[in-house]
């Protein structure tokens, strides 16, 4: 059995990440890392845990942590991994990081987008962007993955084939996105009650959004090119889910044949990545408490435009059911073990 | 592996089946009915369903499914069942009937409440009423398995220890319930419209619910005393869930501690049902995609009047969990196999 | 024009007060106090009433209040009013509290539900309980006016009539109350996020919530006896709207007609209240956004009880309506001056 | 006072329009037709009407009803009005229409979007497209306006200062745009049922929703171009609103003040747009119940992209309040008699 240790776990991506283990068949947590709730039991934090999980919380100590575990999620404020990874830790145990400290490549972009200065650029070179459609093999060989974001994984796949294959205007490229409200955290904030979500939906972060150049990043590597595009996020009122819609210029004599054989191609062996019949519109209830990404795309003649759309759970696949799939190929294990969820509807 | 059919599969408790049995290691569904959408793609009808079941939905020919499979699950109207049974089916298949054809003894009162003629009375008798926890032993023995509703199943666990122990006055129970909107089935009627029950809660069939004598028949074996109660279901702007508050008198002298231990004895061995710590009260988000029922209690030394409060996920524990428990128990398999379902929160 | 002051502007009962001011021809708001927003435009606070209030948050001093304006409403924690008032601020203004600091005649009976010492006693003989309905003509003569709670109003609305003719056993009686989330204000808490109330419907302070005392009085007004009842509020996920489902014993020989005789006579002339048709279930989304209260029942032959139910909007019949109301009463104004609220559908 | 017919007074628009002319001091209804619930009491079909409307529904015989009224109002699917009119009507009342059947000057651009011959397109001419803020002149002289769209209002209001200013490139134009669920009306349909909208959001109709053109060519008129662009609504798990994010690249040399000043200069004078101050993103709750347009933008300088942002509440703004406005001009009314509705939070 694989040893896990969970920083955060109690976070709503931390709980969903103690959710999909509970039914993972290689691997026991020993360590429910959590600073605001140690020595309570887990489940009085989350009481769905009630007589499922019997432990109690501990601290965040990760020099403690490396001695017992094989591997690390970190579902933690950014920042935090980065202050605190040294050579010693990583040669102890693998690391997921859910957090963006190892996400981008630059680090000045990252340190101008995240206001924080990082503290261990040392081992950006070496992190692999866990985005295991696209960096599978690397995935494999990773001591340290960071584990993409929950829009990132979302509105990259959904447009990576095009990008991929040079479909489209990669100067062009509008993604309107929406999310449900357990992606803003399970922090005590006005802007996040009940009523002040409910019967409500706006915008925010609009041309600021943490998100932007870690999109920007990978659909850069995807396409070759420099990639500075739109990104806004919505909040909407639902739990879970977040739904991509993306906008971009075909190129000149790109066909819907061509676009259908690209998503096709890239994601026919993909188990979790859905392509859905043609006409259909992806919808974040068909791919709630699963690992899918359901993508699906139409093209308006009238405009030259290709509308590319892209659905997940976001605390699954946008977060701890892609962590578990990098851990997985980590390991050598299944892809797709613990990950065998089915779409929960209604 | 154990050949399943289901008729009415596209229906929500239908639907949940599939998604249940998707996780069960010795059932394989060889037959989806639904009358009104033969021949049409399963996952058509349910897209969470795409890459997962690639099946046409079949008519309903109980006839020829009773060749082709071992356990027919029908989750289809009242009077369905009882109007196709015969023993030619019965002795080549077992089966759980999700309707309420099957559930009261007393044909009258089935009768009378359903406004309907029960077309095979003969086999009531031999249908066991397949509350786990009550009726293991007789379920494991059953050709024919009457599924409790869902209301009834919140209900009678919420009060079962009390009612049996004798320590409430059975003749002063109030059963006051709410339901998410997936108990009012996927017909399209205007009254489950999307804004009609958004922000709003309303009771309905107020002393005239079905579920009432069903409750009645079972808390009256259990008390060994003739049962006529208020039950008064509401419907809640949500997906799932069903929560019960039961009030009761307390008999003369008895005390917190005799009902704790009432609710710890009969429950202390159900993997399924969950007696909270003091204090909480259960909540529907808790057991959200699982098949437990949280139950708890709090006694009130002004009225002398105990409060029990249940929750379940009406689709799971309420329908489609308790006929996979159902059957597991008919065909020898551990009773938790398929249902090891963590809840999901958020 | 009468001149308004609030205390504690910027709570959800203090922003329904403006809104419903907003549409009030004898009345102008002079004072916005908000201790947290001092400073601050009102609309940067509830950006609704951009280009509608242009005002300042000012602080919480009811001295210099009181020497500006006709009235104060005061929508404050429990125990601020009390601690505050005296004799020379009554002289100068009318006061309604919606705070529960007068609500409750017996000291004692406050102090042991509230946890709180009361400060200022002397003037709980002289505030009039502001249940317009019941209080009508004391409202009219009263300097300070104990504006009823929410659930208060719900409940003692909805079985009054039978209190009052001694139809119903008044030691039987079961309320079951069922609540929108801004009932629990804005405060930032974990349990009112909308993560956490979404999708999921719970009982709170079950046998200990501190509307009990308060229904318990008014009923004991009415029924001329000392009443002891259980009170069980639920939290549901939808913003306003209180659904009260109330049981009691008939007394003997008490038909339907008696029943019905009772509410029409009691209610008739009342403007707020709507005594529905037979067979009709109140719906908290009919009286959304309006000071309406909807009531009805039915009585159950087999129990021989009677359903009373009762819906309103918790933040205007259940706080901000009944406040202005109360308003109207005390200066002479038609008492649905402002109040011509339609109810919004959907 | 003028008398109204309403046909079509039991949709989610037309149930509206009767809230919205109880609170309008110069017009009483004299006409609910409703073809579905002829006979029945108005407040039968909406039951937050009760005891505020007691008329029953009537049919839908424009020829008797303009005999009696000095306005119609037909909240009538598409093709109903252009079907039935006639000079001789339209020589008796002026007439809101609240379908699309004269929304647009093109015959053949309506008949190929909606698919739908047209019956009377001798009034296309003549029809005033009633968004008052761009057409208000005309609207005043008009016996036949066209009531906008609820997705074009919010659309056409949000871009409308930049397309006239020739501040943004024509050709790049993309509205994401967001609605809720009352949008899609109250015909029982399996897709709009409570459980298949709620937690969930989609698109539809992309690249075909038939308020592209009316868009297209309100933008066409404001900017002198032939304008072709991109609208893709979405389904929100909500009852009411509309938001609208809306991109296009600026023009060279266009700043942010030249942006913020076309905005203040067409709407400082408007009082239902409310342009929102610097950094605030506008919220369909914000304006939810009232006639406002709420609308903001942000600059990404990055992209040289402006992000345009508009928010209604679909059944006021977006349809039965704008309807009112447009009466209120056509009879010389205050244009805000009725309207000032304070938009409800939470």
């Amino acid at each position: 059995m694989i040893k896990a240790g969970i920083i955060g776990a109690t976070g709503y991506a931390g709980g969903e990440l103690v959710r999909i283990l509970m039914g993972h068949k290689e691997v026991e947590i020993k360590w429910y890392g959590s600073r605001s709730y140690i020595d309570k039991k887990y489940y009085e934090v989350y009481q769905n845990m009630f007589q499922i999980v019997d432990d109690v919380c501990l601290d965040d100590n990760i020099e403690a942590l490396a001695e017992q575990v094989d591997v690390i999620f970190t579902a933690t404020p950014q920042g935090f991994l980065a202050s605190l990874l040294n050579e010693d830790i990583l040669s102890k145990v693998k690391i997921v990081d859910l957090s963006a400290d190892y996400r981008i490549k630059d680090v000045a972009t990252y340190e101008a987008w995240y206001k924080i200065q990082h503290k261990s650029p040392q081992f950006i070179e070496e992190a692999v962007y866990g985005l295991c459609e696209v960096n599978r093999e690397d995935v494999k060989k990773a001591r340290l993955v960071a584990n993409p974001g929950c829009y990132t994984t979302c509105s990259i796949l959904t447009i990576y084939p095009l990008a991929k294959e040079g479909l489209i205007d990669m100067s062009s490229i509008i993604i309107d996105a929406k999310s449900g409200t357990s992606g803003a955290g399970r922090g005590a904030k006005v802007d996040n009650l009940y009523c002040e979500v409910n019967e409500n939906i706006k915008a925010y972060g609009v041309a600021s959004h943490r998100h932007t150049p870690e999109i920007e990043e990978q659909l850069g590597y995807a396409s070759g090119e420099n990639v500075v595009l739109n990104f806004t996020p919505h909040l909407v009122p639902m739990n879970r889910g977040i739904l991509a819609t993306a906008y971009a210029n075909l190129k000149p004599s790109v066909t819907e044949d061509m676009v259908r054989a690209a998503y096709d191609e890239y994601y026919k062996e993909e188990k979790f990545v859905r392509v859905l019949d043609k006409g259909l519109c992806p919808q974040t209830k068909w791919v709630e408490g699963s690992n899918y990404v359901d993508v699906n795309f139409v093209i308006d003649n009238r405009t030259n435009r290709v509308i590319m759309m892209g659905a997940i759970d976001n605390l699954v696949k946008g977060a701890a059911g892609q962590a578990v799939q990098n851990m997985n190929l980590m390991f050598g294990l299944p892809e797709t073990e613990g990950l065998n969820l089915v779409p929960m509807f209604p």
